[in-house]
């Protein structure tokens, strides 16, 4: 099987979310990415996770669900011996991706001007929490306090509660994709003129970007969402876009013609609303009126009444019933991998199709430095030399005891 | 000014949000986009706003928000001249991007397996809602539908709360970047090889993917998550980790050594929580504590003292002042476009810099077949041709009145 980043190596540093999500999305296309964690403990992520639980014994979900289809590579990179370790694979790194704060590759003497004097073809990407430089160049730069400044945090739920949290880590996983985005488009670039480059990313301008259609139209219609008290699916739009209760769960209902709507729901007296600026300022009081019905019977039938006449309309589905959605089942969307030490585990598969290069799993998350040996022995170092680097503490590898 | 995407022609096919925004970020990055538009009236988008409210009459900003950077042909894509105009523009195009249910471009003639016939190196991207097959093939595929199927709308706000939207299109978003991710990865291939290919992404999919740390967890801990009740920022994580008010706002508290959280709010007796379990099983109340100190200070003061302590802090933005936070000035994030009808608008900027290559914004959205002429005639259409395509109906060309 060819893969469309087969031969293309990544040198990665970056530790957290955002870099690793942007590595794993390259390893997944074939990339080789080898992962530069601290000696010993290595990457911060997996001494986190949530529910204060873990997976075989010390194992983070957080750690492997952003570090499958990667090497690792345990190793002090402040020592006289990392440096050269360091500087030998940055010579053979097509890419480079690191999410220190800014001024830290630069110390350590592996900024963009030290590795470009070696290799002139490397695309280097840094991804900060503000930007590069700028008042907020030294504060701590994190997907939540990101969502916060960023406006983000003031678009879900309802004007009254304040703010309210984004589920996913909204800012982190999109700034990795604007950071592939970049990063291929350089490599692109790269292939037809020999030329590599710096990319800069920051999670605030990838967050505001993210709310592009909300600022346009605040910025340009002079006006700002006010977000409704019902259950209406988005400040900016009338009813009846939105969840509605049902007698078994929630029914959700996008783009719909009121008329037809209003026929799904047998009550024509409904059809006094049928205007565009009344289903707006009315929004929160006609929602109710239709939940009123819509409780009345369960989310499947509506389904078949709703779909019947063409509506836009889906169930809402609980986080753990996911995998049991028959349309989830039939894309493939779970599947399974060897984890050297949690056994089969089940992580999300690739999530498009690709005919020529299809995206692969090949490997979940490593252990710390589990592949130092062969990465060494690849650019040159014996069985000898590596148990030295071991021996004098400039690499560690985890073994399962 | 070198941009890494010139030369890449992009046609476009696509409508409403997902696809129009993945087709912006190649333009962003100087492909020529070739938006195909109905004839007269254009993308389904322009007819649909926020507010009930327009721009210059009737310009949508939601339409607005996602069109920067394109030209705009609206033809009659089933007419004989449409299908000929069609073909040889497809002839001549590195990408091809649609979302229209599956099977419509095959029935139209503008299948992969057609254009694959006359232009090899295609690279053809068709995005759909739920997959290209399956129970829900029929289905209407939409933003909201698909938060609500992929369980996305049960991670933010309260659990008493129900299913919440994310106030940004996320399904659509996150499916546009990771189009834009697959092609990239796809060009970047057929430098290498001369090979086209097609490539199917789909909302559920990536909605579910974006969500892959969530799944990781539920599936491999066995635990799902429980939304708090409190404004704790995350269903898996514990206290102090959230927004809290402040006596002029909010203030958010991302991870932060309790210690060291204790110390700035200056009650030594808070240090009985410092345990992690205590900090998840009791975040509510916790978090209650904490805000009954916050809200005696305003958020700069608070600001002052935990960045001072190193803690992990930041201000809370409504979206109406995220322009005037002083590192997004600093950013360069809103920059203003002439718009044909509008005059001046402001637009939010590429979100990363690139050092060889930068993004650029060089057009704001096109009106409907305002490109039509210079179009046609880049592929061999006189002006008398065009004259007559237009007063056939084939082609419309919006003028400014």
């Amino acid at each position: 099987m060819q893969q469309a980043l087969e031969g293309v190596k990544v040198l990665d540093f970056s530790q957290l979310l955002q870099g690793p999500f942007a590595t794993q999305m390259m390893g997944d296309l074939g990339a080789d990415v080898i992962k530069i964690e601290r000696n010993g403990s290595g990457d911060i992520y997996r001494g986190m996770t949530f529910f204060n639980q873990w997976i075989a014994g010390d194992e983070s979900p957080c750690f492997m669900a952003w570090n499958r289809n990667k090497r690792s590579l345990a190793i002090d990179i402040k020592s006289p011996q990392g440096k050269e370790i360091i500087y030998k694979l940055a010579k053979e790194a097509d890419v480079l991706v690191e999410n220190f704060r800014p001024g830290v590759m630069e110390r350590l003497g592996y900024g963009y001007e030290d590795l470009k004097k070696i290799n002139s073809r490397i695309i280097y990407c840094s991804a900060s929490g503000w930007g590069d430089d700028g008042p907020y160049l030294t504060r701590p730069g994190q997907d939540l306090l990101v969502q916060s400044v960023s406006g983000a945090i003031m678009t879900s739920g309802k004007n009254s509660d304040g703010p309210v949290a984004i589920g996913t880590a909204l800012c982190d996983q999109v700034n990795g994709l604007n950071s592939v985005y970049a990063i291929l488009a350089a490599l692109y670039y790269r292939e037809r003129t020999g030329k590599g480059q710096q990319i800069k990313t920051n999670l605030l301008s990838s967050a505001i970007a993210f709310q592009m259609q909300d600022y346009f139209t605040i910025q340009n219609l002079g006006q700002t969402f006010e977000r409704p008290e019902s259950k209406i699916g988005h400040p900016g739009n009338g009813a009846p876009f939105g969840m509605y209760e049902t007698s078994d769960g929630y029914l959700t209902i996008a783009m719909s013609p009121w008329p037809k709507l209003v026929e799904a729901l047998g009550d024509q007296s409904l059809m006094r609303y049928n205007d565009p600026q009344v289903l707006f300022d009315d929004r929160d009081k006609i929602h109710g009126i239709v939940e009123a019905i819509t409780v009345t019977k369960t989310t499947d039938e509506w389904l078949e009444i709703m779909l019947g006449l063409d509506l836009w309309v889906a169930k809402v589905n609980d986080q753990k019933d996911v995998e049991k959605d028959p349309q989830v089942i039939h894309n493939d969307t779970f599947i399974k991998v060897d984890h050297p030490k949690a056994g089969k585990v089940k992580v999300t598969n690739v999530p498009f199709t690709m005919s020529e290069t299809p995206g692969h799993i090949k490997r979940s998350s490593p252990l710390i430095g589990e592949h130092g040996t062969e990465i060494l022995m690849e650019i040159g170092y014996s069985q000898g030399d590596i148990e030295n680097l071991v021996s004098e503490n400039v690499i560690s590898i985890e073994k399962i005891t």
